[in-house]
């Protein structure tokens, strides 16, 4: 066992939903010991790995680490081998503008690694409601089971999406704007005020967590 | 029309959840016409009420509104006539201390109110970890669809609840603590920070939020 | 002269909109004497007084101050005598909720007192998107000179206003709402953080200041 | 169609404000895709780029995108083909300090992109009132159709402008200062706070959206 | 000696200010017990009492202590007998509103107890420039030791008055205002963030340290 | 059992510190619920109520419940029977003024409950070092096993007092002071920043808390 | 003796703890001239430095400076000469992930410094329950005379903690988490919050200062 | 003229403090235009430049500008010729800690070139009161005109020796501490909270401030 960590190798069984390796913080040191104890199970597991610096993307590299697959933007990872459970249901994705892709992409991919289906709208937001409205008339909640929205600035995005539908929504708040409450602090303010009752919150730039949510509630359609 | 208001009767049918009529810091005269524009559907339509003052509880009473039932505590009213459609699912509700009780009851009362079960267990915080282990091995989570968790304080419920469940958790800050943080505000940085991912936050104290997504899910099951 | 008090009795004429008494706060003695000093000019001059407590209603009645006009919530008066002096241009003021009432009023005698038109339409806050929309495809945008949006909660109505039409807007946050940043704090920060450029933001509660953005366009169409 | 990206060509026409390509925080394969969509439609149109990081900066000189103008400091560029349509009206912009002129570089190129005129007084703040005054004495307010206030540190400035113009002033809190509330915040309070009524107010740094607020009264004005 | 207190009877002789009783949140046995204590020193000694409850005043009342002056608005007292030692030098007091009046008074009583004059002006803030400045024109510093600001709302009335200045100029935030930051908090940063250096700045509503201030220069200059 | 209440009757013998009964907040269905319960045991064990509210201690009068001891001001109640377990060790508590005196009083029932001996000295804070420093020259501080400190205002006293002593000292931040932070946030913001290491914080007035750990230290020693 | 400095080199004996040397924020001239003075003692004293960055650990290799340890991570330093000297007492250190290595560190050096043992296990969160109970259950809490834990995201580690153990708990708040309250701000209010009476805390990320508690409590037994 | 700057020359004759000219945030070419324009008085006149960033410091160096003197650490540079005009009065500068030296060199630069004397005492914070009091019984406040204290941390200090001295003291918070108000906020709270009236608080770091306090009361002296 490893002197700094302590990893929970079967949490996605117990939970429905893996144990995240969270990187930024971690020394260099910790960090290789985490990749070490992991890589033993890599020919037939997956990680997630998020929060990766470029100096761990670095080291991973040059540790020749087989990456599944990773986020463009961003610092998401799946590493290892195997492949992800499949699980029913699908996740209807909508990001307010094109500053908040890396948040979207941390979702998409920890979607893809509990092997749910996805469909992703991006620069929606309410600067253009025609825009908007278009797209909710060319959607037919029936297809999914949860709607995930990003959305920076005033976050009026999210109540205007959970008004509009009644599958469960849940809010992202995304670190951009302006001046005072511009790091989020203002979208994460609307979601949790929002006059629409029924949406679920995470914290500022917290995908990870977002995609959980959708994931338990995968779970359940599945076990019902 | 009312000047004043402009009321959706058939929200429930569009979005799964009625229009929740919140009363506090509405004028007596507004809350009366309020009430004579909905007491013409009473017969056979229910409504629900949220933050009722006690001045409002007195005017209810004078104009003899009908009550269908309401909280012990606290400030929600279900009124009119009918019956409650309903619903599939049954939720698991949680409250750290018995100061979160008018929270809990304002919850009971929404879940109610759409006709979806509910079990209640109180001062389960982890101020007694053996007390709350015990409650936990006595439960099949497969009888619930979501755990509705309210706590004050640290808010240290969320993350413990949501690290033993694989369903739906969501979390209801309530204003109970010591002075810096007191008012729910400790409590809800708890949730959003929750090491345990997943975790549905609604604002502090917002009941009728929480039993709003525990509806959400639910029609999601019936739906599947 | 007054030892407390320094009037400004031309300050419309100066610059367009009226010196404001802003009543809150002021011991009563001050209170008096601001009432002795103006009603000299009673016959022939109005005044806008704002924050009315109630026991300053009460001084206002027992001094038989006339009154022109008071608003039915919330607590502005117009005293004194004369007719306001009739400006080009109509407001058109939207609000999110009922519970809003209070600063709608505020803004409407201000305007009133400017001799400035509106129309306004409560409660077509964003948790029906339809009953906005309805709303809007009945208005015309040609017919007015500026938007006031008077919204609490998370305040989304004022992007999606803003985004809809050309000419000004001005936000009012309300002081509505539930937990943290309830009390207005979150609708002023989505004013402030806007994703639709060109709203004018006022603070919280802040009606008077409102309708005085809205004079000193109309002051400015008329010299033109 | 882009995958990031969804950019409404005709928001000038439909809103009388273009629609801003605001770029910080966006990743470079993001920046470059708009930047191909949009040279499309550069020999006849301009666009308007807020917040150009210097990495930004580099690309769009790599790519040999055309540039009408680009500001001194700070980081907007109008590129592109073809003229802005001329309006009606002139904006006064006054500023407090030295540290204040990316802000009013931002707000003088927005202006422009629209074709509205503008005159600028940097450096005129309240710690040399005669300065001001002197200003002020030479400057005939019927000649400007709005006046935009930049001012960092304790924001006294716009209080002081405000109470001496009858027309529309406009608040731009600048993230300059010392220590506690330096970073625009107390500027921001002050707009805020204004002792003198009809003070229209935007986030820290948002010159883009003060600008817009000036176009949006020009509109009007030009439509009377 | 009591339980409760430990009163420093000399403190004017060693520090050249009285030690103030600061009487809020005193429990009524521990405020009579103090009474107690000071009235048998009552014949030739002066005490200064500050932020005193009505049900404290009440107590005073019944126990017949000798009220040497107390303030109109507000809550402070001289009690005891004998007469103020005379200091040289007179403050300017200047505040922006009728609204600020219990926080002049207060500081007035302070100065009055310390034998020092004053000259106060009242309403005379930024919203009316030439108000101002016809009284500055009216005044010679050179008659002045230092100037004490209140101002509430955005506190222009500091930066503005410091600049005009060259003697030490004090400034007092006052708890009026609107909505974010009405309590005073806005004045306290303008206080805080003044483009103008030299101005010394006390807590929000803290007259009786701004009075100290005053005396500690006026000491100094009978000092030299 | 209670529905609403799950009363750990051995938390003293398990922790070493019994389950203190945080009154406020709680309605009155519940409170006298509790009351019920815990009376069926008063004849031989002791209970601690904190934060009882004037209604609350009103029901304890009128149901005749058993009163050991009360704190004077405050709302700090031992009820029951028998006598507490005396534990060795004596604690110190110091105070920086007279407005302390309700969290003093709650410390003292704290520690009378748990059998713990202390010596109290009220107003030593440091607007008067002499006052202080004569104090301390007098103490002998291997008499004790903890300090615990109560302050408002700035809370200098705290870092002063644990620069001093070289036992346990404990901070309470008391909510007295001025304007800003003065509801105990500076002073519990001095605590957390002590340039003197090894100072115990607890939240703003948690009496309790503080007692809590001197109890635990004497706790310790009783078991070396 | 320094310009600069004044050194009391005698601290821990008046003490009990160390005068600590914390480097963040010295200019390089500073700290080379503290090095000096206390290198003239290097040969038989131990000397404590903390957050040492990366150019002033540089000056330490480059002087030559004897190091008798240095933290793994961080910028944790013990030079000098001679050997600690033993306390009794031993400290149980649990963090609650492995991002909190480098506070856990600053700790272990700060008790290695000063004589005193302690056993330390990492990572063992409420994210796994389990995880910690079987932790729990292997140790027995006679054999520690405090515990220390270091948590950042939601810290509701410290209220677990804190209620299995009967002896002094202490909470370092570590600065890891998402978005919002993200430095540690969100664990910081869960220590001054928690439900469970007697957590003595410490600021975020003040390993020192927890060390100095646990020394502090370590010879108080010593000297019983 | 400028077009970005509006140097006012003959300040400090108008003032008794010259017109800072604060450089942080200044782009390079107003910063050099700012140069340019003063250097054609640098034969006889002396200028104040403060937050003097490296670029910056290089562009004085390499424009071969006199510098008449700098400060060690920090940035403040006189540069220009002539002499200070000398002034009555002496200051007592003491820190609390050695890293609040780059604060006390802007204030001991700031008073050389207005020609006060000064003395200053580093490290003297209440962390070793015995070092405090030994100090203090070594000066004869008789010999100063006022004291400036600065600290980091909790800022104990300011009320300390506020209630030692009787002649003007004012506070300068110093950006130094541990993570929750660690950037000076806890010791500006501590300041403006102070429990000694007559305490003079700037804002976090304002050194220049302070000295135009300390100049302004030495003005007065001259003139008496």
């Amino acid at each position: 066992m490893s002197e700094y960590f302590n990893f929970e190798f079967d949490r996605e069984n117990r939970q429905g939903f893996t144990e995240v390796i969270y990187c930024e913080g971690k020394p260099n040191e910790v960090f290789l010991e985490i990749l070490d104890q992991i890589t033993d199970n890599l020919n037939d597991t997956l990680f997630l790995l998020s929060k990766v610096t470029k100096e761990q993307a670095y080291l991973l590299k040059e540790k020749n680490v087989t990456v599944y697959k990773k986020s463009r933007f961003g610092s998401t990872y799946i590493i290892g081998g195997g492949k992800p459970k499949i699980r029913t249901g699908k996740v209807l994705i909508l990001s307010g503008g094109s500053s908040d892709i890396s948040v979207v992409e941390e979702i998409a991919l920890a979607l893809e690694f509990h092997g749910l289906g996805f469909e992703s709208y991006q620069d929606v937001g309410v600067a253009n409601l025609r825009r908007l409205s278009s797209l909710y008339s060319n959607i037919d909640e029936a297809d999914f089971t949860s709607v995930i929205v990003v959305a920076g600035f005033e976050g009026a995005l999210f109540s205007v999406v959970n008004s509009l539908f009644s599958i469960p929504v849940i809010a992202v708040p995304s670190p951009v704007g302006y001046g005072k409450g511009g790091q989020g602090e203002a979208a994460l303010f609307s979601a949790l005020q929002s006059c629409s009752p029924g949406l679920s919150v995470v914290n500022i730039g917290n995908g990870i967590s977002a995609a959980a949510i959708a994931v338990r509630i995968a779970n359940l359609i599945k076990s019902t």
